[in-house]
């Protein structure tokens, strides 16, 4: 993009007005890279769109220019999807705003741009809720989730973002405008395409406007952190929770270690005066605290201490969700880069997956930390390393893939391909698998118009 | 096919055995026109697969030769999917037989010519609940069941077919297998396929096996009977059932009509000495009997009289799933053919749409009965004209099925498009939307094998 350039920024400027085309280093310089540094990309222009049509607009341009574009929503993602890796234009979501609940349809339509935590202020503010929960809430935005069909917190409730969209506008590779936006239920009418969209990664379509299902509130919601022995016991408790009909709002764990690592770099009080190698947190609803309480004391050979709190139990949730910005700050102490891994198993393969992730990666790396928090219910993994040599981080993410691919898991369980997982698509998805996935972007998107660079080898 | 036609069907002999490859039109009969006897086509032959290798060497023959294919389930469909409307080779999935439950995976896995009561049976026996369940049950085929999408009677409780696949095993056009079977909630490592080829109706994959989530079976279910003054009281008594806590298991309709045609069609005892306009046919769970009753007898206002059953209650079923045959039953007792259509609206205009159809069909058809039952908690009516002239079928469809688009409706909620509602995609799907339809159909079958002359116009 250097001959045309100039043309085309010209003719985005006339469509989204000339002060949403940044092109000033120093204003383009937040959308170039990621939040956590890995990925860094260059771009000649980020496009600020203001509406659909406008999205629609600037799509063709770039299109008929023979310029890529990457969408880029509230840049929260961990595998490198919203950078422009070859100099693409960036197309933020940011600018298209607007919520609204519809209270009889028990739905709630947003703009791509509205953050995650907006949309669920809206929907607590008429007594629903979205059933769609991560820690990026505050920055992540609706096209991002829908995009990346996010999971998070609230998966064991609700099911994945997918299952929660019922209703999608989106602008394709021609700039076309695809709309579906009924909100049924039951819509047996051709091919799902709401459906592909979500966790298409920005390489079908740039999504505008999404229509969530919203649902009722869970009553009398109990958050419980609980210290237990091994990772089997915290599947326990969580499988006898469900045995005593508690709804499972939430199911998290994390290790001692991490722990110790929140406790040290956030200044946090330890939860209890002792350790315990492993932590459950849990949320359950429809019974009062003293219940729930009643019912952990009924399993001693489980839980071996444990706090409770009526919700919001920020206090608690807090060990939980300040892992991330924990291990970052241990990472730049250290001056080493972590090595990311989110990836999921069968229940069943979980206890076992971690044993040889720990295994594996202390043979081959002795001394390196490996902290790891996630999902309790969908078997679901966040493992970082702490001290793996800058040119070992694609080998020792290899051997956790492997390890995850060998069980019949997924090398990716919620934060998706991008970029950081490409390569290594083919250890979970077959070649048939990936060749039908490269037809369909070629099919809906023959010029390569949209985030060319990820997801697919 | 005549030319090469012998050539293929000795091909087509080899790869399943001659005895599986039926060309006697006696033998074939039952495979050429669907049930309802609304779709007659012709074949050459009926080709019956033991194993997803054989389909995959029929499909690539049969593509080979230039001869298009329809698979055929258990052949229950209403739209005219499976039947071989261009004398099309029919293949049926019957042979692809087998269940199996996981018990800590909480799945089942089963061939595509499984019937769904037996996969619900395989389920049982685990102590486990397949969240799927439709009148057809015992002829319809989990194959058909997930390449139609299938609704039913429990969607309510556990959302449609689609969010209950946690795998597909599927023969592509080109005869190659795909194969995402890892049964996980989290798996984000690419496009939805398995969520694509869900509701595709045969159209870009033969799919030979199915793995489904299964749920814990619900406790203390009790079924209701009860005669309400309309529908939107209907409406209401589901609200404040749910208002009261209960999980809805699930949630009928009809109508007086319906009532006294399955009363006096298939002989069955009238539920109550009076006759009330509308009845509710509801299951809840989690309380006994005695509390719904109390909580029934706390709405006098929508309740004139009800009758409640501990499940199952086949007693009460019965009233509701005997509507398709008594109404098939009648049809033939006044020598008319009825006209069905398969509709959902939003909640909010569901009664607004019976309304408007009951007045636009009988303005347009004076002396036309006007028969409906269906869903309620996803507004989903199937409504049965009996009475048009033969030569008018389309124009009374389509009388119908232009107040559902108006209403933001969905023209085919639950039974697919197929043939039936091909010509009016268009009421409800932008032309954009068809033509990224047909660019996915043209990516993954350019040639056209898999059920050409359904789904897309």
């Amino acid at each position: 993009m250097s001959g045309n350039a100039s043309e085309l920024i010209d003719k985005l400027g006339v469509i989204v007005g000339p002060s949403h085309v940044l092109t000033d280093p120093e204003l383009t310089d937040g959308y170039v890279a990621d939040w956590t540094g890995r990925w860094r990309g260059r771009t000649a222009a980020v496009v600020r769109p203001g509406s659909t049509d406008e999205v629609a607009a600037v799509v063709a341009a770039c299109g008929a220019a023979g310029v890529a574009i990457v969408p880029q929503g509230g840049n929260t993602g961990l595998v490198g999807a919203s950078v422009p890796h070859n100099g693409e234009v960036v197309l933020s979501t940011r600018r298209l705003v607007g919520v609204e609940v519809d209270l009889v349809g028990r739905t709630l339509s947003a703009g791509a741009g509205v953050t995650l935590a907006d949309a669920q202020r809206a929907a607590a503010s008429a007594g629903l809720v979205l059933g769609i929960d991560l820690g990026a809430r505050e920055s992540a935005t609706l096209g991002g989730v829908v995009a990346t069909n996010a999971g998070g917190l609230r998966v064991v409730r609700y099911g994945s973002t997918r299952s929660q969209v019922a209703g999608v506008e989106a602008v394709l590779a021609d700039g076309s405008v695809l709309r579906r936006w009924t909100g049924l239920v039951k819509d047996n009418v051709g091919y799902d395409l709401p459906g592909l969209l979500t966790g298409s990664e920005g390489t079908l379509a740039v999504i505008t406007r999404v229509l969530f299902r919203l649902a009722d509130p869970p009553a009398d919601v109990t958050t419980v952190l609980a210290g237990v022995p091994t990772l089997a016991a915290a599947h326990d408790v969580v499988a006898r929770l469900r045995h005593h009909d508690y709804p499972i709002e939430a199911a998290e764990y994390f290790y001692n270690e991490g722990l110790e690592l929140v406790c040290a770099q956030l200044g946090l009080r330890r939860p209890f005066a002792a350790a315990y190698p492993v932590y459950v947190l849990c949320e359950v609803s429809g019974r009062d605290v003293e219940s729930v309480a009643e019912t952990l004391a009924s399993m001693p050979d489980l839980v071996a201490d444990a706090t409770l709190d009526a919700a919001p139990a920020e206090r608690l949730w807090a060990y939980r969700e300040s892992h991330p910005e924990a291990v970052n700050a241990a990472a730049a102490e250290r001056g080493v880069a972590p090595v990311r891994v989110d990836v999921a198993v069968p229940l069943g393969r979980h206890v076992d997956l971690e044993d040889a992730v720990r295994d594996a990666v202390t043979a081959r790396f002795p001394g390196v930390e490996v902290v790891t928090f996630g999902h309790l219910a969908e078997g679901n993994s966040h493992t970082t390393l702490l001290g793996v040599p800058l040119e070992d981080a694609d080998e020792a993410t290899e051997i956790v893939l492997r390890l995850v691919a060998e069980r019949g898991g997924s090398i990716s369980a919620e934060h998706g391909v991008g970029l950081a997982k490409r390569q290594w698509l083919g250890l979970q998805r077959s070649d048939v698998d990936v060749a039908t996935m490269r037809a369909i972007k070629q099919a809906l998107d023959p010029r390569g118009v949209l985030s060319p660079s990820t997801l697919l080898p």
